[in-house]
């Protein structure tokens, strides 16, 4: 069985008992979470999250992208948040190397050109937190008002340190 | 309490349990989800994925953005994830709406100038979910072996259905 099917099987199992189906769109407590992708990072249970409280907007490294601004004005604008925090972790892919060394890794392993993409790497992951959250306060796409704040989890102790 | 105490008191009784520590940061079953930020769909439930199973990429509306791009080939060649499964949802605030209709509401509420933004608004989840798999499958950055799949996940019934 593929992964799809996997995943479709324990879906109808989730779907059998599922019993949420009125929650409002509108996130019940009016913040979005940006963070990263790792696949030990489960934002619900690190944050104490309920089906419905919050956004959550994730990418490779926590990185405050252009979409994820872009995510952002849209859970402000459309469905009322007020604040993001922002949680990169230890252990990144992306933390002590650089884009250049990843394009170079990537052209020598699979042959593909990347030389036209930011990988968004980084030297340090409570710097990069520190500036995400600068990034947010900056934008002129949000009102001074909606607020941002920064925090590093650990991966080997579940903790959440803040750092912005 | 504001909502970042309110975070960190909900962490400090997660990580009193921590029993995770020692986790790959490869994801377990080498896949990735790329979903919607929307606060009703908690991923790892739909999915039924468990802490290191899989990386998790969400942004407004599921979209296969350049930023969700970059974050798949990240996925694939540092940390080995063969496929993505893309899940749109119902009721998702980017259905049904255009990015000039998302501009002018922006500009009128908070005289805010988004002539920039692309919003990725779509006219139906299920088109757009084929669209972002579509994008994944021709995406020179991953290797033609890469699968992808689509799924529109009914935030009223708790079921996916596949789409692409």
């Amino acid at each position: 069985m593929g992964i799809a099917d996997e995943v479709l099987e324990a879906n109808r199992r989730y779907a059998e008992s599922f019993a949420k189906g009125d929650l409002s769109p509108a996130p019940a407590r009016r913040f979005a979470i940006v963070t990263c992708m790792d696949a030990r990072l489960d934002p619900m249970k690190v944050a104490g999250l309920e089906d419905g409280d919050a956004h959550v907007i994730r990418n490779a490294g926590a990185i405050v992208t252009d979409d994820v601004l872009r995510s952002l004005v849209v859970s402000h604008m459309l469905l009322g948040t007020q604040e993001a925090l922002v949680i990169g972790h230890t252990g990144c892919g992306l933390e002590g190397v650089t884009d250049e060394q990843l394009r170079q890794r990537l052209a020598a392993a699979a042959g593909v050109d990347a030389s036209n993409v930011t990988f968004h790497a980084f030297p340090r992951v409570r710097d990069r937190v520190r500036e995400s959250v600068q990034r947010i306060r900056e934008s002129p796409l949000l009102p001074a008002s909606f607020g941002a704040s920064g925090f590093v989890y650990d991966v080997r102790s579940g903790r959440l340190e803040p750092v912005a």
